[in-house]
C-alpha cells in the first residue's frame, strides 16, 4: 500500500460486493479518503479488481482501481488506519473486533456489532452524541482502534422518518411495512425466477433489525450504556421487483398530537451535524418532503446523489394517528454512503486522528 | 338474443375490459349462465367481440363469443334477466339502477352502489344474510329487479383474512398495506414507464374503499339497515410491477387474545354457503393458510382457479398483536369470479327466479 | 419403488430443478407413466420431496409426490425401466450412458448426448424417422437400453418454425435472434439484480446449440449416420426479464420462392405422428399461426397447455426473403413436455416394450 | 420571452413529453442555449410547467422552469430564433415547415421531415456534410429558417454501429432485431399490463424507419439530392420490459472482408466533428466498444451521460459474416441529446447566425 496523496488510506472489506462497489464509486474522487486496499473473499483474492468483480453499477470501474490486486481477509496484513467494512455479518464478527484491537478505526456497514453494548449505531444527523460510547470501547481495548456501525438499509428510512417526529411529538409505536429492492440482497441474491412478476413477503432477519435498530438510534447514551427509545415497532418486510430503493409504509402513534402538517414541517426542517459541517457526502437536506403520489423508488431514490431520504404521502391514519411513506436508496444512504458519511463525520470531529497517527507512527 | 340452451342468459356490461374478459372466460363452459349479450362502450359497439377487444388473457377468446356483435349500453334494449356488470363506477351509477327498475337482477362488480343503504355488498361465504336487504330494495322499486354488489378487489383479501378472526376473537382495528397488481387498473391503466422498476404509493379512491367496505361486509343487517362492524381500519395502498394478485400486509388488534395458531386455525376451518351448496365457482377451501414465505402473487394467486384467498406469514405483531399477509387474485376472486359466484349463489337460493320468470313472461 | 398401478414406473433425474418440477406436474395424472423414483443432488437426497424442492410452479406439489423421499443419483439403484432425465449436461454425460447400458430407456432433456452419432435428437412431429438410430445404439450396447434426447428449448421454437418451410421450400440459411425467459436458467439461475430493467446479450453455450441442433433435427438418418440439413444458421441470444417463454426473431432464405402466405399455410397445416397417434401430451395443432403483433410470451406461451409452438409476424424480409417470430414455452414444449412426449411416442411405437419387459423380468 | 443572459433563447415544442423533459434537463445548465419558451398541447397550455408535466426523470424539475407558463402551439407567437421540436409526427408536419418559413432554425426530433428531399437527417459525427442540403431548402424558402432532423432512436444505434464499418469495408446488407425500451413510447405509451412479463414483437412504423433512415444517413448529398447508401436492411422490432435503452442485434455482410477485430478497431477509433469541436453535449468517444456479455441497457445506457452508443458481442456470423450488438439511450442520444447536439453543432458551424440575427433584428 503506497499512496503519494495526502488522503487517508482506507481498506475496503468486501470490495467486490454490491456495497463494496458503491463504496469504491463514492471514493473515486473523494477529498479525504483514498481506497488503498481492496479486500474480498478468497475466491477473488489475487486477481485484479476488474477481473474479480461483477461490476453492477452504471459506468465503468474507477480507473485507478481496475488493476489493483484484491487481497484476502487477513487482519494482520491490513495497513490502512481506516477500514470501511462491507463484510457479511458472519465474517465481520471477529474480523472487525480484531481490526479494532489492532488500532484500526473500523467504520462498518455490517450488522455484526450494531447492537453491541458500546458500539455506536450511528446516523450523524440523528444521534451524533452516541459517539460517546467510544470511550467505553477504549476502556476495554488498548490503543486507538474502535468500531462504529451504520444501520440496516431499511432502518435508515425508518429512523429518518421517525426522528424529527419523535423529537417533537414522541413516537409511541409504529407499524412498518417495507417494499425492498433487489440490490439489498446483493449478487447472486434473489434468483430472478423467484421474483419475476412477484412479491416475496419475507427477508431473513430483516424484520427484527427494523424493529430494534431504530429504538437504539433514537435512544440515548446515558450512564455508560445505551438506553433505547421507549417505542414499539412492528415490521412486515417484502422483496419487490425493483432494482434500487427501499420503500416503507409507516403508521405511527405519537405522545402529543401531531397533524400531517406538523409532521411535514419537522421533517422538512430537519438538519444535523453533517449539514453544519458541510461534509462531502452530506445531503443539503437529509429529508425531502414530497407531495403527491410520492416517494417512488424510480423517481426519488437518487435525490442528492442517493444520500437524501424521501418522505411523502403524509396523512392521518384512522388507526394510529399518522401515516407516511419513506424511501431510501438502499445501497447509498442505506449502506455505502452511510458508512462513508460516518467516516467523514468521524474525520471532521477529529476522531480518526489517533488511528491515523498510530498508523503513521507504527509504519515508521 | 336467442339461446337454444336451458342456461340463463346473462348480459355482460363492460364486456371488453379486463374484468369483462375474465367474466367471459369464466362463463365459457358455465353450467347455469350463458353470456348472451355483450355490452361495451360506444367505441366498441357494432363491432365483433374479437375485433373490439384487446384480449389480455392467456389462450384464445371463447369460440362462441368471437363473432358476437358488441352492443352499446342501452338499458331499455337489454333482454337478459340477469346482468353482470363490470362497468366503471360513473357509468354504473344510473345504468344499474335503471336496469334494476326494469326488473333485472343486477350482479355488479362496480363500486357505484356498494355502499347504498339497501344494496348487499356480498361475499356469500361471509355475509350471506345481508341478502335480506333485497326486501328493502323491493319496497322502493316495483318488480323483481335488484342490485347485488361484490367488494373492491383488495377488500376481498382483507375481508376474508379478517372474517374468521373477527367472528372468533373480535377485530378491533387493523392497519393494511396493499401491494396491488397492474391488472387492477385495467387497460390502458398504469403507463408502463410509470411503473417500470418502481412502486407507486397511491391508487385513486382505493384506500377509502379498503377502510370502509370490510366494515360493511363484517357488519350486519339489522332493523332494516346495515350496521357496520365496529372496527377501525387504516390503509396505505401501492401499485407494484406485478401482473395479477393483490397482496395485503395486515396488522390487527383483537378483543380477545388470539395467537397466530388460533388465527391459522379459524382461517383454515372457514367455510360458507358456497362450499355447502357446492357452487360451480366456489373454491373447496375459500382460504388457504400457507406456511413459509407466503403468500406470493406468482405462486399463489391461481389457487383453486383463482377463487381461493391465501393467507400466510401469520405471526405476533409487537404493535397490534397479530399480523399476516393476504393475497387475492384481483380479477378473479377480487372481481369477475366474485360477481359470478354471487350470481351462482343467488341462483342456488332461488333469488333469480323472479327476474328470470319476469323476463320469460315479458318476452312472450 | 412399489406401484400398484399398471402405469409404467419412471425415474425422474433432477427432480427438484425447474424442469424436474414441470415433469412431475405433467405426470401427476398421466395415463401411461408414473413418477416412481425421484432422483436429485446429494444435497436433496434423503429429504422428502416437499422439503427438498423450492417449488416454483403455480399450485401445489402433486399430493402423491410430497412425501416421497428424494434419492441420490446412483445408477445401479434405479429400478424403473424408463428414465426421464433433467440432469445438467455434466452429470448426464456418464449417468445416462450407464443407465442405457443397464437396460434403461433413457429419455433425456440434457444436452450431453444430443449430438452423439447414434442418439436421436427427437421431435416426433418432425423427425420420427431418426429413431432408426437406436439400432446403431443397440449394436454397441447389449440389452434393451437406449438414449433418446429432445432439443434445447430455443431449438424447439426454431425447428418447428423451419421444418414445414424447409420441407416445402428448402431453407438455405437463417439468422436467429432469441429473447429468452428466466426459467430457462433455472434456480438460482440469473441473479435478479443482473436482469432487473435489463437485457443480457449472452447465454453460455446457447448460440452454438441453436446453430447446430436444428440442422441435425431437419437432417436425415441415412447409411447409418446422421446427415445434417445443408442450411446455415446464425444465432444471437438474449436473456430478457420474462418468466417463461422463449421468443425467436428469424430471417430466412429459401431455395424456392416462399411468400409469407405460403409459409403461413405450411406452418398451419403441419401435423406429425403425435397428432395422428393422439398422444396424451400432443397438441392438436403443434404450430399455432397467429396474426397481429404476436406471438407474445405472456399471451401465447400456454397454448395447448404449453405444448404448441406459436408463429406470427410472418412477412417479407428485404435481406433474406422471409421473416417471422416463433415462441415456445421453454420449460414445457421446450423441455419437460418435449421429453414426456418423446416417452409417450416411444411407448406408442412399442419402443419401450423391451426395457419394460427387461425390468419386469429382472426384478422377479 | 425575456432573457437577460447571452444564451440563445430556444423554444421547446412538446415540452411536457418524455423527450421534452429530457431536453429541459439537458438545457438546465447549458452554455449556449436557454429554454425560453415551453410549448405543449392545448391541455397543458396556460398551466405552469410543474403543474402540466408528469415529470418522469430522476431528480426534480429544473428550478427556473417550474413556474414557467406552458403555451399552446401557435407558430406565429414563437419568438425564439431556435426551435427544438419534440412534437409528434402529425403535429410536426405543418408546424415545423411553418416555423422554418418564419425564419426559425428548427432542430427536430420528429419524424415528419426526416426523409424530405432537402432536409438533413443529421448525426454530426457521421454525415455532417449533409448540411449542404440547407442550400436547397433556402432556395425554396425565403429567409434564414430551415429544418434539420435527427433520426429515430433505434436508427441512431444502427447508424453508429454501421458507419465506421461501412466506410472501411462497405456494408452490403444487414438484419437488425431490436429490443426497445418503454420510454420510447412515451407517456401513457405502452399499457403496463400489456408488457408485464412480456415481449411485444411490434412497434408501429418502427421497422420501416430502421430500414430506410440509416441508408439516408450513410448515403451522400450529391448533385443537389440525397443518394442513399446502397445497402439493404431488414428489421424486426420488439418492445421489452426495460425502462430506457434500445438494444439492436445486428448481422451484416460487408463488401470487403471484415473480421470482428477489424470491426472493433474502426468502431473504437471512430470520431467526428462534435469531438473535434468539443461540443458541450458531445461524448469523448461516440462509440464505446465493450467486451464480454455487453452492451446491457441497465449497465451501459448512461455512458458519457447517455450520449455514447455502446457496441459489443462482436463476432463472426455464419450467415452474413459479422454480428454485433448496439445500444443507445433512446431518449438521450436517440432523441433529446441528438437534437441538442445537432443544435450545438449548427451553432459551432455558424449556421444559426442568420436565424439568431434575424430574430434580433425582427424584435427590435
Amino acid at each position: 500500500m503506497t499512496s503519494s496523496s495526502s488522503r487517508i488510506p482506507v481498506a475496503i472489506l468486501g470490495a467486490t460486493g454490491v456495497v463494496g462497489q458503491r463504496l469504491l464509486a463514492l471514493l473515486a474522487d473523494h477529498p479525504v479518503f483514498e481506497a488503498a486496499e481492496l479486500i474480498a473473499s478468497d475466491k477473488s483474492a489475487g486477481r485484479s479488481y476488474a477481473d474479480a468483480v461483477d461490476w453492477r453499477l452504471p459506468g465503468e470501474i474507477p480507473r485507478d482501481i481496475r488493476d489493483r490486486i484484491v487481497r484476502p481477509l487477513d487482519t494482520a496484513a491490513i495497513e490502512s488506519p481506516v477500514v470501511l467494512s462491507a463484510l457479511s455479518a458472519s465474517l465481520a464478527q471477529d474480523a472487525e473486533e480484531e481490526l479494532a484491537r489492532r488500532g484500526k478505526a473500523v467504520v462498518s456497514n455490517a450488522s455484526a456489532h450494531r447492537m453491541d453494548a458500546d458500539v455506536p449505531l450511528l446516523i450523524p444527523e440523528i444521534n451524533a452524541e452516541h459517539v460517546a460510547a467510544l470511550a467505553a470501547q477504549r476502556r476495554r481495548r488498548e490503543g486507538p482502534g474502535f468500531i462504529v456501525t451504520n444501520p440496516n438499509c431499511s432502518t435508515v428510512a425508518v429512523a429518518f422518518a421517525l426522528a424529527p417526529i419523535h423529537r417533537a411529538f414522541g413516537v409511541r409505536r409504529a407499524t412498518i411495512v417495507t417494499m425492498q429492492a433487489l440490490s439489498g440482497a446483493g449478487i447472486p441474491g434473489v434468483p430472478s425466477l423467484a421474483i419475476a412478476d412477484n412479491v416475496i413477503p419475507h427477508i431473513e432477519g430483516e424484520a427484527d433489525k427494523i424493529e430494534t435498530e431504530p429504538r437504539r438510534i433514537l435512544g440515548r447514551w446515558s450512564d455508560d450504556r445505551f438506553e433505547d427509545a421507549p417505542m414499539i415497532l412492528g415490521a412486515q418486510v417484502h422483496r419487490v421487483p425493483v432494482s434500487d430503493g427501499h420503500l416503507a409504509a409507516i403508521s405511527l402513534e405519537t405522545d402529543r398530537a401531531c397533524t400531517p402538517e406538523d409532521a411535514a414541517q419537522v421533517l422538512r426542517e430537519f438538519r444535523g451535524e453533517p449539514q453544519e459541517l458541510q461534509l462531502h457526502s452530506a445531503p443539503e437536506r437529509p429529508i425531502h418532503v414530497l407531495s403527491g403520489a410520492r416517494p417512488q423508488p424510480a423517481l426519488d431514490r437518487s435525490r442528492e446523489n442517493g444520500m437524501a431520504v424521501s418522505v411523502g404521502s403524509i396523512a392521518r391514519c384512522p388507526v394510529l394517528g399518522l401515516r407516511l411513506e419513506a424511501l431510501v436508496h438502499n445501497t447509498i444512504r442505506g449502506a455505502a454512503g452511510a458508512a462513508l458519511l460516518n467516516a467523514e463525520w468521524l474525520h471532521a470531529r477529529g476522531l480518526l486522528d489517533a488511528a491515523v497517527g498510530h498508523r503513521a507512527g507504527g509504519s515508521r
